[in-house]
């Protein structure tokens, strides 16, 4: 008894936490009860066009299949299923008006073998990348509407008016998915990817600006010092967002004009800028490895090198964060190039530090710790660099 | 013409390349071809069942959209479809039994209600991540079958008939793909996963095999070195692996006994140790940047901790190989246990290489870059050593 009521409790604080997350998902369940609402509405009314019976299903297989969280997946979708059911419905009346001319065996043996052909060459089209990254849906209900025409039990005559009242139906679906997707507190995926890049750069700057601070302030052997601070960890999630990015870049080109975005927004550049954060993040990883105090250069040879390297960290920080507010407010701005110059600067400085050989006499094993974290500070300025340049060439691509 | 006819021939390559890339591509769309073909051989043979008309694409659309690539994600859209449809079903009969007692506008609204709210709720749960990956299908047919009983047409007294025959033809697709997919060279996903976290262990291996000589070679300036040598990039697929693994192992877990891999394998465990090897993959990738000759240290101090370096990147590469191959055959050895220890005493006499002060009165700037991949690679070796324990971990709970 009590434990199904610790259950219970866990249940409701998990959906309580799934909805808090992102409050668009309860709108989004919302308007999937809607979109069915309205057609069961059109079911009940019964205008002249839905008199034929169980034809219904076509538009509530379509609306539940169709809608999906963000627009640009909507769009793709719907346009997918309606041009394939139109096409392969096409070709399927077409392939039956010609094995009508062969007697009873041969239309059996024909309809097999252009099933078998047919079915085969699109599933086999479905592993082409490229198809299937915008076309996969299409492609499945392209099989789908051939065999079903193709092995349908209605003789000829009525076939092509029930493929017709079918198509109809499933745009009738498709329109009240899109309708209900855009009208209703539209989630533009667009908006979402571009966002989350912003997010992703932000990241990156906390970890940065935090950098130096952490590793050298000269408490040694503070206990699970990393642990406590969020901002050293959060840039963790960039490292594995390749597909995300992706798959949210490939839908986002399905979605009209919205917002800041016109139609041809250049969704190309978000996964260039993607992957310029990430090679980033690989350094940063390299980088906090050196934060746990068991691996920290004694501070006294630390020091010596810290005043260039806090510098890079924190200008290559305000960099990317003056980066990430351009990004995300689609603002020109000419701020972070001078906080690249300042850590080029400091990059150099940090260079003539070392040239000055600041670790004179001290132990070599104990120093190569501070010398990595030098190396890898010098090899992130380029990488910021990069990140600012790609932003700035998205800023000129977008307008 | 003469650029159409290149198309086509670009199209033929692609085309080749898909089928050689994994001849099983070309299978599987013979296998969906073929199942296709058994159910119109059905529908010709008419037994008695088939004696409904259009029922006849419920086995369609199962077999068009259960039968998958893998067994795995087959078995689980075909237990999802069909348990779904069955839950959906009885649902929907019994609130439709209950607004019956209703008149016809009491019925409209109670109707329209329980889609409402039903749809809602299930959309709502397809956001939870554990749902979302063993059940996602399901619970799209849940909505789908019991929108469907709901706003039928039928009255109630046929609909119970329809509905059980239109599971009875949902089981039959789904068996029809189940037995095509499992009887025709299956391909297992668990056995994919299983060869593809060897193969990136393999793809480390390589790379650290052949670090040693590429860094401490002497020919400087040696233009493109890298690009020219296929197994330093390799590992780079490694880095965003991670959402494909995870995938995979959720499907791997429909998958009943198999080859030497039983139903309840620990395919958790491979997530584990892909998650092992990707912070070595993020390793090496910083480690890369110093095989461009411009990153190189000199020679004539790079060669100081040349020897130990060497055996620290060979060892490494022999246990990751090693630990490879032991995964691959699923046969344990000691093997890899003696390359780790080989490589842990590297690091030690590395280290104490350092702390002799091998680069006493160099220039500290030209020695950060040697300092740093003599960091990394005392850090691989801790990692290296979790891959190997990882695997060896599967290999106890595999038996």
């Amino acid at each position: 008894m009590e434990k199904s009521w610790a259950k219970l409790v866990n249940l409701k604080n998990m959906v309580i936490k799934l909805g808090k997350d992102d409050p668009r998902r309860v709108i989004h369940s919302f308007k999937v009860g809607l979109a069915l609402v309205l057609i069961s509405i059109l079911q009940y009314f019964r205008p002249s066009f839905y008199a034929f019976g169980d034809n219904i299903m076509w538009a509530v297989l379509t609306v539940v299949l169709v809608l999906e969280f963000s627009v640009g997946a909507t769009l793709g979708k719907g346009l997918n299923r309606v041009l394939a059911t139109g096409f392969a419905g096409a070709l399927g009346v077409g392939i039956r008006r010609i094995t009508s001319f062969s007697g009873d065996k041969g239309k059996a043996v024909l309809t097999s073998t252009s099933v078998f052909f047919i079915a085969g060459t699109v599933t086999f089209m479905r592993f082409s990348p490229r198809l299937k990254a915008r076309y996969d849906y299409g492609l499945i209900i392209f099989i789908l509407t051939f065999c079903l025409v193709s092995l349908s039990d209605n003789p000829e005559n009525e076939l092509v008016e029930v493929a017709q009242e079918r198509l109809f139906m499933i745009i009738v679906g498709s329109c009240i998915a899109i309708v209900v997707c855009i009208c209703i507190c539209p989630v533009w995926i667009g908006q979402d990817l571009h966002h989350q890049i912003a997010a992703n750069i932000q990241k990156l700057a906390d970890f940065l600006e935090g950098f130096g601070d952490e590793y050298f302030n000269n408490v040694e052997n503070t206990t699970g010092a990393a642990g406590d601070k969020p901002f050293l960890h959060r840039y963790e999630s960039v490292l594995s967002s390749k597909s995300s990015e992706e798959t949210m870049a490939v839908l986002a080109r399905w979605e009209p004009c919205h917002g800041r975005f016109r139609f041809r927004h250049p969704w190309k550049q978000y996964i260039k800028i993607g992957n310029q954060i990430r090679l980033c993040a690989y350094k940063i990883k390299a980088l906090s490895v050196f934060l746990l105090p068991s691996e920290k250069t004694p501070y006294e040879l630390r020091s010596r090198i810290q005043e260039s390297c806090t510098n890079i960290s924190i200008e290559s920080g305000k960099a990317l964060k003056e980066s990430s507010l351009i990004l995300k407010h689609m603002a020109k701005s000419s701020m972070p190039n001078g906080h690249v110059a300042n850590a080029k600067a400091a990059a150099e400085s940090l260079k003539s530090v070392l040239r000055s050989n600041p670790w004179e006499g001290a132990d070599h094993l104990e120093i190569i710790a501070a010398a990595t974290v030098a190396s890898l500070l010098i090899d992130i300025v380029v990488l910021v660099e990069n990140i600012c340049e790609a932003v700035d060439e998205l800023a000129t691509l977008a307008n």
